[in-house]
């Protein structure tokens, strides 16, 4: 008989169902076994109606032990969905230890550590699962609105020759004979794409950084969400960004709502157009909400800046034209200002972005300005010498965009196996 | 103005196109640019009428130089596609350098490598950049279907700490103090997630291997389509497979004609059901088509057996049922054969699956039965422990499902940048 899910059952049905033993109420006489499907759950009845050994089996179950349940589907106020099965078989089809090293039931409490060793107990939980079915969905509605906007879908390396800003936080590599590393963010190839006939592109895929920061904002794995285009300037960019921001929220706040209710998070739908804020302006303002740390002109955002920038402003808004020093290489500038563009939030920073530089000379003498070879960039400056167009494009984190949407403290929690200094398993 | 495509133009219209110098000719008293953009190609008429120093600028261009052109469409039955511009405006966005190192026109050929070394020009030309335009489709049709499989998208780390089948094809990674690999396959990963609350999980992500292969067949980065499901066994999960690789022939088929024929390929989309041969069956019709290296039982099938099998069979069959010791310890055993399937192409293996083992003692005992040490899967058996439902799954390989669908012999030619043991840049 095909299998049925508990959340898609009717009276009168005979049927099979598959999950896992949520909880066993032997009440003496009369016993319940709460069945736990992807889809939701349903009581098995075990009376005196019921096979005498069926009874005993079932009742001796130990809790997260896999089975499958042959019987009637019936009518019952007084069951939780207000149906029940009256069962005329039950095979384990895998028991269960009985110390469980965390209570997928939620009702104890566990440590973010002891989850992450027990991800798939973990994930028996509503409010667990569904943080992994929202950025499912949020992948899917990402990917939607980039191919709506003419963006293709590309896959660039992971594993590459140089750093892409030259920076320390690389992980080295044995690539056979020679020392390669993981890439740090998919920049110069995404880059090299907007060039070619594709004009437009976008990858979300992994990106590796062996910073050791161990906050509740880093990881050294991460996702990243890359758009890049052709013939757009900063401002454009910044609009695609708004809008495929606002396409993720849209599409949780339309089907995922009992996910939501699961993490108890009330969410709304960014008003647009996002503010836009100059550094200059941004510094200003974090100065006058009275922050500690007073910025000077070149300081970073730091996260008290942030926050209060935040309090002021609302959620979402663009700091724009930031000081050249602060910048990459690839990102154009303007004497003491580059064109780069970042998508904050109160709580972090969500996107960077930038108009980029797209004459060769201007860009080989930016990056001998940052202490960097031409030399070891020629496979990339290549690619410029032969019509590059002007073109603009960002970074968006994925965890952060989640972690900030459900209003989730840790970024690890988005993660199914988060990579960080300390933890590389499972 | 608004900037207009190439291949969106209507006569009558003031436009501004935005492309490449695809070729100028000067034929003397008149003289054509060709613009190329993302959507096509359109002609600039210099003629007479035309500002003398525009037209000046216009023939001097060199090749691939990047333009902005503002003039208005008219129509014209000798210009290749009916219309063409008279401009007002010509602005040279970037100028390119007078010697390319290869021709995007196509009119000379180029080798392999000087095309990888110049991806930017490279995907300039109408059948490469279709290529990709595809690899861009395929993934979505195959994210399509999986969702409409109720199977949710994850992300599983590309850094982990051991071996996935304790392999030796390993890159190993400098992380932080300690040692640590890129990641061979999503395997236990996603096992891990099928016995979680979802149930049902897919990835498309990259795969690392550090297999010293140097063949048309063979990429140290790849991009590997993972599925794992609870509850369904070998027979259903084939079916799954065979499904979403008919979904993805469907797409190309219908949505990408244009593509399939700047790269000459006639596709048809496989019939279904595909054939099912065991292993035994396998070796036995092998061996009866007179391949030269007769096969024997536990024989792993080579090339030209595989070849041999496609002459009789016909594209895309199964293969169930293998010798025991040729799978790894996570495929279900039946004493001398594994419940292990592989989908094959005349020219290549492109998935392998399997029932996979979810009783954890036998697992324990797989593993040391490979020369293996249970203590370092303890992240991956402690799932197992509580609660892991029978499954099945299968990974394929999505550049060797675009390099057989559209006839190109070499894998390399469906990655943007492919990693081998020469090659790690660009």
């Amino acid at each position: 008989m095909e299998r049925s899910y508990a959340a898609e059952l009717t009276p009168g049905e005979d049927v099979v169902v598959k999950g896992w033993v949520h909880e066993v109420r032997d009440l003496g006489g009369i016993a319940f076994v709460i069945l736990r499907d992807t889809s939701g759950k349903v009581q098995i009845k075990l009376d005196d109606s019921v096979d005498e050994e069926l009874v005993e089996r079932g009742t001796s179950l130990s809790r997260e032990s896999v089975v499958a349940v042959e019987g009637t589907v019936e009518e019952e106020e007084r069951a939780p969905t207000g149906i029940e099965i009256l069962p005329t078989g039950l095979d384990v089809l895998n028991e269960a230890e009985p110390e469980l090293p965390l209570d997928p039931s939620g009702k104890v409490d566990a440590e973010l550590p002891t989850r992450l060793d027990n991800r798939t107990l973990d994930l028996r939980k509503d409010e667990v699962k569904a943080i992994f079915e929202i950025r499912g969905e949020v992948q899917d509605a990402l990917r939607k609105k980039f191919r709506e906007l003419n963006a293709t879908e590309i896959n660039t390396p992971k594993i590459v020759a140089t750093a892409t800003e030259g920076g320390t936080d690389l992980f080295p590599i044995s690539y056979f004979e020679r020392e390669a590393f993981m890439n740090q963010s998919p920049q110069l190839f995404k880059q090299m794409m907007v060039g070619s006939g594709l004009e437009r592109v976008f990858e979300i895929g992994p990106i590796f950084r062996a910073e050791e920061h161990n906050t509740p904002r880093h990881l050294n794995e991460a996702t990243s969400i890359d758009f890049e285009s052709a013939f757009v300037d900063d401002d454009e960019a910044m609009e695609f960004c708004q809008d495929v921001t606002v396409s993720a929220y849209e599409r949780v706040y339309e089907d995922c709502q009992e996910q939501l209710d699961a993490i108890g998070v009330d969410l709304e739908v960014p008003e647009t157009p996002f503010e836009y804020l100059t550094y200059d302006e941004a510094i200003e303002l974090a100065n006058s909400e009275g922050i500690e740390h007073q910025l000077e002109w070149g300081d970073d955002l730091t996260t008290k800046a942030e926050t209060a920038l935040g309090d002021a402003i609302g959620e979402h808004y663009f700091v724009t034209d930031w000081p050249a020093d602060a910048k990459p290489f690839y990102v154009m500038k303007d004497d003491e200002t580059a064109r780069a563009y970042d998508m904050m939030h109160p709580r972090m920073e969500l996107m960077s972005g930038g108009q980029r530089e797209h004459r060769v000379d201007r860009l080989r003498k930016e990056i001998e300005a940052q202490g960097l070879e031409p030399e070891e960039f020629e496979y990339y400056l290549r690619g410029f010498r032969y019509g590059m167009p002007p073109h603009a494009g960002w970074g968006l984190g994925l965890e952060r965009l989640l972690a900030t949407m459900l209003d989730i403290e840790n970024v690890r929690e988005v993660v199914l196996f988060p990579r960080d200094r300390q933890r590389l398993a499972p």
